[in-house]
């Protein structure tokens, strides 16, 4: 069979190339050795939110792992019909490119047009600390506990870290993050990281911020989870010689997302960078779309994150540190969820949602919420900041009432 | 005491325009004789909203009641605070508008610039059939039932019939819906509705269409909500000899929302049309400016609106109906909530987000969502709608995963 592209990967990356493929009338296959859905669907985003959700309506653990399983089966489901659907062949084994160009799977060959690498991610050790799946485990082993951890260390303070300490102090752990850098969540406006600091701590976590894995003895804990950033997955992708470039432990792309040889692309967790699942969606349809129609260069000005902590975090464009750093005259302004009857009624009034605005143009330039809804919330604010809607606009537009949006209307009207 | 408007009404309409007013630096004063906060905090949105969320954690109509009341109280907390900060004096009763100019307040009396008339709107009775507030009922005495009727006959099928018979269907209720026009939610998508009836009709909800109540026997029922439109409150507002205009029982105000009186405007659902707590919120601030900046018209082409029924319904811009009507050469294009990871994890996949498309200028001319967080998701697309961002625009906007905005995306990829 001839293939237009051939797809190694069939996580977020993957398996939106092979759709934005079939959209441009072109013949892909993907090639795949584990389940369909990679980290996001099996290990990561889908599994993690039906642990928060399930958790917070009071279920056990043992019947959030069963919704859990349920959740993913459906959603693999969807994806293989869709696949099927698209008329995208499906190769189920490990693929190897080679030297010749073409790609080995198993007993096929093929040797396809152009080839795209989205093999992924998986959790990192430390250098002194390894993962042995038993008491150092990482964050796919934290979605098959058989028990709730009666204590419970999270080594790293990200999303991941954060995330997981959230759910299992619902669940009953006595949970203790411990983060190398000055607060949780880097990167994240620090007003917020603060705010979820001060609720981590109410609820019981320990948080230990600046200090590493080596400050504290691990016997002490019965679970260590390491969240501590996630590497490539690139070992035995390619053959000795097939000149494929490593950056950092990345896949090197250039903004097109070609790699070092003309007709092969990389996109999501394998070429670094955000590595959230929408990236990766938005890179392999780039990458495709560059194989087949005109160049055009990858843009992560306007990203949206979230942090399914309790409580919410979303947030999109600069933070306040970010619009100082980079000499903007910005307004900073925050409106508390107390003012939006919608929280009153779901009786979940705490955190606020901060935008920061151009003084001079009125133009958004980030958005930071914490609090009910935060994770949809971020979506309007990504609306906004990519399409240049002023602040001036956004006053304009009105919000139904009641809703938790509203929120979003009440920070234009305090905003310039 | 000089005042640069007096306003009648502490509604919706009458709070934000002396919140405006006291933001231009004016001298603002309100008179009320009910509770702070109109019909949306009392007797409409907030108690509705508190009794959609409580009845679906499993609350008894009694502890729903008391949360309402909580949740109410709050929110009237909230609202006479800002009363204070802004400097806006209360008065408590029943104000009148006089020949001379001047509105009295029981022994107060005072001559304002300006006047607003908000003074809202209360439930209409049948030519045949009249509230008793004993057997046959308003949506006002169905928030302080005290028990669960056996069996309800709701007269009215718009949304405030609907979202009762959608409240009490799940407190228990024997529910029938009876509505004279030919569908559910008379003017929203009909597909929409049709989608809207099936699953009333599941729930258990008898649903007769194209009937009276005229046309049942009303003995039949322990109950008889009227939900078949609101009027006016006009009666005793002003003097004979005003010279305020009123049309179809509503006040008549022209594009800038002024009176036949020069000094005298009008806002809310006193003057008619959407009759929605952020319509009036924006009347009433237009007013306001009108008054003491420069003449802007009313323009109500981005309104969004929400339905609290099980499921939920949001809706802004045309309808399919409406776009056909209108001649428009259009595209509509469904995407189905169970295409949406974040509904399977919320275990709740029915209903469609529904966009009409302009097949030329890919400008998005209206939505309506049926299903999980419709009346949030419906703000999405007013801010869509009312900045004029294309669908190839919002096709390039990046959307958070997991997210159930992310039917926003899907719709986009699917339309044109």
């Amino acid at each position: 069979m001839d293939y237009d592209v051939c797809i190694i990967g069939a996580g977020w990356a993957g398996f939106n190339a092979a759709r934005a493929a079939a959209k441009l009338g072109k013949k892909a296959c993907i090639a795949e050795y584990r389940e369909i859905g990679g980290t996001c669907l099996n290990r990561g985003c889908i599994p993690t939110k039906a642990f928060v959700h399930y958790s917070k309506i009071g279920f056990s653990l043992g019947d959030i792992r069963k919704k859990k399983d349920e959740v993913v089966g459906r959603l693999r489901d969807g994806m293989s019909y869709l696949v099927k659907s698209n008329k995208i062949d499906y190769f189920k084994g490990r693929a190897l490119v080679k030297k010749d160009g073409s790609v080995s799977i198993g007993t096929d060959n093929i040797k396809p047009k152009y080839i795209l690498l989205a093999a992924g991610s998986s959790p990192k050790d430390l250098p002194n600390i390894k993962i042995d799946h038993k008491k150092i485990i990482s964050s796919d082993d934290m979605l098959s506990l058989d028990a709730v951890p009666k204590k419970l260390l999270v080594v790293g303070g990200g999303v991941i870290g954060c995330e997981f300490a959230s759910i299992f102090a619902r669940l009953g752990s006595d949970v203790t993050i411990v983060e190398i850098t000055g607060q949780l969540l880097p990167g994240v406006d620090s007003q917020v990281s603060k705010k979820l600091l001060s609720a981590f701590q109410k609820t019981g976590i320990t948080v230990l911020l600046g200090k590493g894995a080596q400050d504290l003895d691990l016997n002490s804990f019965d679970k260590v989870l390491l969240s501590v950033g996630r590497g490539a997955v690139i070992d035995g992708l390619w053959e000795d010689g097939v000149g494929i470039k490593v950056d950092k432990g990345f896949i090197a792309v250039d903004r097109g997302l070609k790699t070092a040889i003309p007709n092969i692309f990389a996109a999501g967790d394998c070429i670094g960078g955000y590595m959230l699942a929408h990236v990766a969606s938005y890179e392999g349809e780039l990458a495709v779309n560059n194989m087949f129609e005109k160049q055009e260069k990858r843009d992560y000005s306007v990203i949206p994150s979230s942090v399914f902590t309790a409580p919410e975090i979303g947030s999109v464009g600069l933070s306040e540190e970010e619009a100082k750093h980079f000499g903007a005259s910005y307004k900073a302004s925050s409106v508390h969820f107390l003012s939006v009857g919608m929280s009153h009624i779901f009786g979940d009034t705490q955190g606020f949602a901060k935008v920061i605005v151009d003084t001079k143009s009125g133009k958004i330039l980030g958005a930071t919420i914490i609090g009910l809804q935060a994770t949809e919330l971020v979506n309007i604010f990504s609306v906004l900041i990519k399409n240049n809607i002023t602040i001036f606009e956004l006053k304009k537009t009105i919000f139904a009432h009641p809703s938790v949006s509203e929120i979003v209307a009440e920070v234009a009207k305090q905003a310039l």
